[in-house]
């Protein structure tokens, strides 16, 4: 059952959760070991960007009519109510997604690179924007956006994916965007990822590092995050905003809302909005891969969000910018740490984190898609995982909840995972303590002291 | 910009072309050279989709409420303006699309899929419904769809697509359909072509063939029909009755409506609602591929639909039933024959035709891509290259013509075969006259004197 919503009702304006926390944010830091402003923010992004990154006041940001008009192409964005999958379950529970898929590329990565690209467009000495992928989801995102303003995309794609996972760069390559596989010998990072080792088959930490040198090195070229930061999360917000709006108009109120976490923005996204007004015993729900459980057993602490350093600080829970995950298919859960707000959310008890094993993950999505008739993004199979546990639950004690959960992309780029995961050729990826312990020793020293 | 609809929108009926025709079509055929009854069709389909085959009478067909309450989950899909395509070709003419990609398999497929699988699953005799394939979207719609109602799926898939292009493979897998690879050793007429080839790659003439064998040869399963027929285009009507709203909420009546054309699904399902209050000079233009030229370089005359003769005959422009198409990227057009009602359309002139080559259509297709943000099915792209010379011509006249078309399925399954042609490996297939001739001259002998 589709719960709609009118063209009409697209957000007007996107949603900033700082104004309503109880609590404070850490600032992000420049390296010095100061809170950031505009001045060390301009060599990564375009003005409006760093605005929204810093806001700290406003709830409302008003998003630009270019932008309402594109994302107008396709949102609102359907929410579901899973029939199928509750009588499946045989749960007491109701079980509602907001669902994301029906975008360009599938995902709801083009919420922010519309936006972004849009900001990188309106400034005229910009004519390219660079960016660091993983499966490439997100650049497939703004290789799109980039379409619809007229500017050029540069994307550097851990090499792994862009040679297994092929599907992601295709789509950027046929969109017209520039692909490097990274490391690549290009750029200082890639070199001397190289040089530790030939063989090496990337991650999106040094991708991230090759892209800042990028933009560093260019005078007409901005860097672009697809994930992490305030603004991206700020961006994804229009999710939760419908969401709320879906819940609503079903005349139900969320109980309990999974999603699953990698950067953290499609879980802001989602979340945020949701935040001020829920009931007093509302659970929120954050899922992790076991592969890289970045708030179950990283440190809140400051950490660069690339393997050189080169980012700004962030106050947030990692695993340490040179934690290397084993390998495994949902590309955007393989980033060693995550969004400080969502952080800090974690930090104040305020949402809870689960964890999931891939094989859990993908045997969930793998139940929903023949229940439900849709393949679901690795990134959801984790989300999925928690869902039947919830609603399992739900069916033990006879509980009525509501639980909404956000299927933030299709698998459209990730058929062969499911393929091979049914196959039964795959291995079951897991971070070994001695890895978590070696990365988490390696964390940047910062004087606290000065942030106050 | 998009032409919204609101859901209470979506259709509840289909349209049923055959009483507003100025002409009659000749009867579908069975093997002794009568017209096909109710009780030919038996083996083939549940009872309301034959009632549907041969229905002459009424317009209006009403659409079961469970199947519209499934098409609502995406219906009424979007139009859009191509805004950014006028400007880029700087064209005086306005392009609308009609965009079936938004569907959960990303293809107009899903229309006719889920009506099937709901009949057939109202038959509680039927276990189980058999199709066959080529590259995979009927049949992953027809795997989707079975999801939703909970009956099995078996598709024979032709063998070329089977290894090469795996996704639409996977994907009708992780649904949970079986999929065999044809010819395969499990039916008479995959062992017959396996005789005379053992390597032999497969046709879709051949796995129609397969998938007939099976149906026939078990009392809890069906065949159904992808395309071609008569209640297949029926069901696809959807696709009309919204375009033709949305133009008139555009303030636009089309003058140039431009459709790929393979076994017709797609073609019919646009055009005939739009048909009977055209405007006296539209232009309806049929798109084919250089490789499978029915409507240009066939016959019209009575033929089968698959390689063994195993379908009923229909009166259609035909490349004969033992054509084998070049290989070539696009599936779904590949086919020999194409519907008898949008043949009878050609034959009457009511329709024109056009041919583009496999590189003509890929062309305009990344064109798009890179202007529009949205890669397109290769069936999509020969479409397109007609719009783009239908805009041109425009633009040459100074000509403000409404130009529609159809942009029936994304290019998610066929990511790989836009890589393969940026990569300029591809080769531009073309079919020999030897090649048409030859199977022209194996068409069946029928007495079309019984046909009165």
């Amino acid at each position: 059952m589709r719960i709609a919503m009118d063209i009409k009702e697209t957000p007007d304006s996107w949603y900033n959760i700082i104004p309503d926390l109880e609590f404070s944010i850490p600032p992000v830091m420049n390296p010095s070991g100061y809170p950031l402003n505009h001045h060390d923010l301009e060599y990564m992004a375009p003005y409006p960007i760093i605005d929204q990154e810093l806001e700290r006041k406003e709830r409302r940001i008003a998003i630009p009519e270019e932008v309402r008009d594109i994302y107008s192409n396709w949102r609102p964005t359907p929410m579901y109510r899973a029939e199928r999958l509750e009588k499946s379950l045989g749960t007491t529970a109701r079980i509602y997604y907001k669902y994301e898929g029906c975008s360009p590329t599938g995902s709801h990565e083009m919420n922010t690179a519309i936006a972004q690209a849009y900001y990188a467009a309106q400034d005229k000495d910009i004519k390219c924007v660079v960016t660091a992928t993983g499966n490439g989801e997100w650049g497939a995102s703004l290789a799109t956006a980039c379409t619809y303003f007229g500017i050029k995309c540069k994307v550097y794609m851990v090499r792994s994916s862009y040679e297994e996972k092929a599907f992601g760069r295709y789509l950027m390559e046929i969109l017209g965007a520039e692909v490097i596989a990274s490391p690549s010998d290009k750029t200082p990072a890639g070199r001397k990822a190289l040089a530790r080792d030939p063989y090496s088959q990337g991650s999106l930490n040094v991708a991230l590092s090759e892209a800042f040198n990028e933009a560093n090195s260019r005078d007409d070229a901005k860097f672009l995050w697809g994930t992490v930061m305030n603004h991206v999360l700020l961006h994804q917000t229009v999710i939760g905003i419908e969401a709320k709006a879906q819940m609503h108009k079903a005349g139900s109120d969320p109980d309990i809302i999974i999603c699953a976490i990698g950067g953290g923005s499609a879980f802001g996204g989602m979340v945020f909005p949701l935040y001020p007004g829920r009931k007093a015993d509302t659970r929120i729900i954050a899922v992790e891969a076991a592969c890289c459980p970045s708030l179950s057993r990283g440190r809140y602490a400051y950490d660069y969000g690339d393997a050189e350093g080169l980012s700004p600080m962030l106050k947030m829970y990692t695993l340490g910018h040179n934690f290397v995950p084993p390998s495994a298919r949902a590309g955007g859960m393989r980033y060693h740490g995550l969004s400080p707000l969502v952080s800090a959310l974690y930090r104040e008890k305020q949402i809870e984190a689960k964890t999931y094993s891939q094989r859990q993950a993908l045997e969930a999505a793998i139940t929903f898609a023949r229940v439900e008739g849709l393949v679901t993004a690795p990134e959801t199979a984790y989300a999925l995982a928690a869902v039947f546990d919830e609603a399992l639950k739900c069916k033990e004690r006879n509980e009525r909840k509501n639980i909404l959960f956000l299927l933030n992309a299709s698998g459209n780029l990730d058929l062969d995972t499911f393929k091979e995961f049914i196959g039964g050729a795959m291995e079951d990826p897991a971070s070994s303590e001695e890895n978590i312990n070696a990365a988490l020793g390696q964390l940047p020293e910062i004087s606290e002291r000065k942030t106050g």
